[in-house]
């Protein structure tokens, strides 16, 4: 995205019984792309649960800040409980970028 | 995947003319299992085209040994002159990670 920036990673497989999933990841992102420091994200996920989120934020309290939501929180523990069978965060500083063509 | 490793976020869009795209990537996918330094990745793409795939790296040292391999090298140039309409590519440090679950 920019270097010096952080990106979370936020790998994923989504479990069958996921209801309500859909309702919860639209009001997350919707949240998500208000929150001070929020720089954008690209998301997929394919036909068999399996995801990646990648979201880019300007600095380390950002992504603290947004860790620390209310809303967030609650939907992290439905993840735990009820969404995900497994997944995986990772927390990256940017140390370079560089792409080709006009996104 | 794991605290101190290196990861390199891979976002693209693949053009409509993208013969021999899956040759190739199957066969960089081989190559880059293969890289000293290498930990894994992760890989989704839509239907319309949109990417993410995000490898992960033990150093700076074998992204770099990786980004100078010939093959690699040749498939880059397919890729800015037929494959892809856009792309960028971020390399990150981790900083920290967590997961939930068996993968």
């Amino acid at each position: 995205m920019r270097t010096g920036c952080y990106a979370v990673i936020f790998t994923s497989r989504l479990g069958a019984e996921a209801a309500d999933y859909a309702l919860w990841a639209d009001r997350i992102e919707a949240l998500a792309r208000n929150q001070p420091g929020y720089l954008g994200h690209d998301s997929l996920r394919d036909q068999d649960g399996l995801g990646i989120t990648v979201s880019y934020w300007n600095s380390e309290d950002a992504i603290a800040r947004w860790r620390a939501h209310a809303e967030h929180a609650t939907a992290r523990s439905l993840g735990r409980e009820r969404f995900y069978d497994w997944f995986r965060l990772d927390v990256c500083r940017v140390t370079r970028t560089y792409g080709f063509g006009e996104r």
